[in-house]
């Protein structure tokens, strides 16, 4: 540890523009979460938002609330929410399904976009459900396309004229390396290629602004930073200029330009809403549009520097301590986290855990510990950096009992 | 109307084996809510089993809940239990993502186990988004397929050699008319057909045999007659016997062989876990177990019998007044619901909702009634049938204000 003290942590609160969001999350007694980057804290106002959706609107209005609590609209009013939070002009943002069938939907799409293209260019350690979702498109195409795998800084110099799409999440979930949205993007547009974003560790941490890197596609995560809850939907951002074009297989009546004619042919919708499918999650949306109202309150960019201060913090904190800090040095290069690596992560991880500190634990020796700014204070920074060096100093996290490997970390 | 009374109506509801139920539920003052089939009501259970998912599991307890709470085995647990009420026994069923998205799955499931067949064959009447998921998934593998659509009556007859999957929905959305199970996958297996059922509106409603019938993929909707809430998450039935071979392109990490593994290739977990994509959403997860769970409570073969009741009343109730009766003259042959022809339709509906007989219209005139028998009484097949006969024995449909259209009826 430095010389900075607890009340060196106290005094930063006291400035911290952002201090009195706080207030508006639940946030466990006695714990520091250093978690939200997987699961995002529950803001106070979501459990009565719900308590009216499930009482008034489905209890009491009952099937008529698909039009009078505008919930047929949901998809698309919460889209422009998140796409407000994305840099998205409104109209190319839908919350539908999941990341993983976002992608899905994504990537058929724009192979179809450049149908004499074979190659989905992306990193190899990119997280795994978008490395999946790619073989299962390639496979129901016919295998006829390829998922190239590179390095991080091979990206940008392996784009090539057999380039359909570049997949890339924006900020990696193991190391927090954030890419050059715009630099990689007009890279991608160079040789022909899309650009596809998954934002799932950037949407509601940083000002994002797809429209203004040009982005093709996006999709991102309803549960992590945008505080949605546990398998909240996701989003899928298609741009203006590729919506008339753009032609998904999950073609189910949600995304028909008349879902109540019931027709027998599938027409697609004008704009946006050909991106959905099935019927829309009510009361997951209700509870996914609380968590980004929050964030709609407070300026991205003001988070995006309380953030920088506090993962900047917390590695000087433990810079000493002897575990080896991965990723770039830079926290500008980075997303809201902090990853360190020690071969006895896993142990580390859950003694941390023991005394209230959760971060968590990405195989193989990744511990990861992520920094949501609305919710989390300087004196959480000092906290867990004392736990942490206290941990390893001691050897508290030698006990067998730290040792047993969960099903989820 | 017949001599049948209120008085008669009140009798019944007396002697109802499953009159308990109705307490259990949430339904609006003054109101028949005849759209169980469309928007189940809402269970007095749910609220506060939501309040302890958002307040305990998510807001107190965070990521660890994934363990704690039991969330990552939730599409197992509650598929389980809806295979109790659909005649699967454990393993086969989990719930996911919407109807349409599974459907997606199971058909590219069946066309890759019958490469040499180009045939979907279903019904001309099916549901939209049904017909419309082939459509896409027969796009996205390269239009070498057809979907065959025939009469109601002729599908048996059209299985052939090239038939690949029959794809039917159990009971009609609009007419009510139910297949044969067991008989329409008898002849599908005859010609060498795999058989797809969709049961949105017969799962919850009446006893379902899908082991028994030999069914071999089956999939169904959370919010009718499962009272999940709105856009709750759907099911797939996946057979034994086809598991193992079961190969379907949402390749997501949740349907991994080990998902936190963090591998970089696609490897499908043993047994029907291959059929999830994404993160589960655990919210409406826990809504759905709440509506399954009052499913489980009663005995389904009670719940069929009160239904053909409600049903068979609210006909011959209704027999005289001049209304075309849709679908199978017998109950039997029939779903949950009855459904009537008339040429002012629209607006016969909309002046029976504002007198509180909430049913639905389905284009181009049919007047649709669901009767879910674990929260209606007789009296109210009574009140229904009584408000229709005034408002046709009166012409109170036939006022503008009924002749207007919505976007959701």
């Amino acid at each position: 540890m430095t010389g900075f003290t607890r009340a060196d942590a106290l005094a930063l609160d006291a400035a911290d523009e952002l201090a009195a969001a706080r207030a508006r999350f639940v946030l466990p007694e006695g714990e520091i979460y250093l978690d939200g980057n997987s699961l995002g804290a529950l803001p106070r106002a979501t459990a009565e938002r719900l308590r009216h959706v499930v009482e008034a609107e489905w209890g009491r209005d009952l099937i008529r609330s698909w039009n009078t609590a505008g919930w047929i609209d949901l998809p698309q009013r919460v889209g422009d929410k998140i796409g407000r939070l994305v840099g998205a002009a409104p109209g190319q943002v839908v919350v539908a399904d999941s990341t993983s069938v976002n992608l899905f939907k994504a990537l058929s799409a724009a192979l179809r976009l450049r149908p004499e293209r074979r190659v989905i260019l992306t990193e190899r350690s990119n997280f795994p459900t978008d490395l999946y979702v790619a073989q299962g498109v390639i496979e129901q195409l016919g295998g006829r396309h390829e998922l190239r795998l590179v390095g991080r800084d091979d990206v940008a110099g392996a784009i090539g004229p057999d380039t359909a799409v570049v997949m890339l999440t924006h900020v990696d979930y193991r190391t927090g390396a954030m890419h050059d949205m715009a630099g990689v993007t007009a890279a991608a547009h160079a040789h022909g290629a899309l650009m596809l974003w998954d934002l799932a560790h950037s949407a509601g941490a940083m000002p994002v602004d797809l429209d203004g890197c040009g982005a093709d596609f996006a999709v991102g995560c309803g549960y992590k930073y945008l505080n949605g809850g546990p398998g909240a939907p996701a989003f899928l951002y298609v741009a203006w200029r590729h919506q008339e074009a753009f032609r998904q297989p999950l073609t189910g009546w949600m995304g028909h330009a008349e879902p109540f004619a019931f027709g027998t042919d599938y027409r697609p919708a004008e704009g946006i809403r050909r991106a959905l499918c099935g019927t829309p999650p009510v009361l997951s949306l209700a509870a996914l549009e609380v968590g980004v109202d929050e964030l709609l309150a407070v300026d991205l960019h003001a988070v995006r520097r309380k953030s920088l201060a506090m993962t900047g913090l917390f590695r000087r904190l433990v810079a000493g301590l002897g575990l080896e800090a991965v990723g770039p040095e830079d926290p500008r290069a980075c997303g809201s986290q902090v990853s360190l690596r020690h071969p006895q992560g896993y142990a580390i991880v859950q003694a941390l855990i023991a005394r209230g500190i959760v971060g968590d634990f990405r195989a193989p020796d990744i511990l990861r510990f992520g920094f949501a700014p609305l919710y989390l204070r300087f004196v959480d920074v000092w906290g867990a950096a004392a736990a942490l060096a206290d941990v390893l100093e001691t050897g508290a996290w030698d006990r067998p009992e730290f040792h047993r490997r969960h099903a989820v970390t």
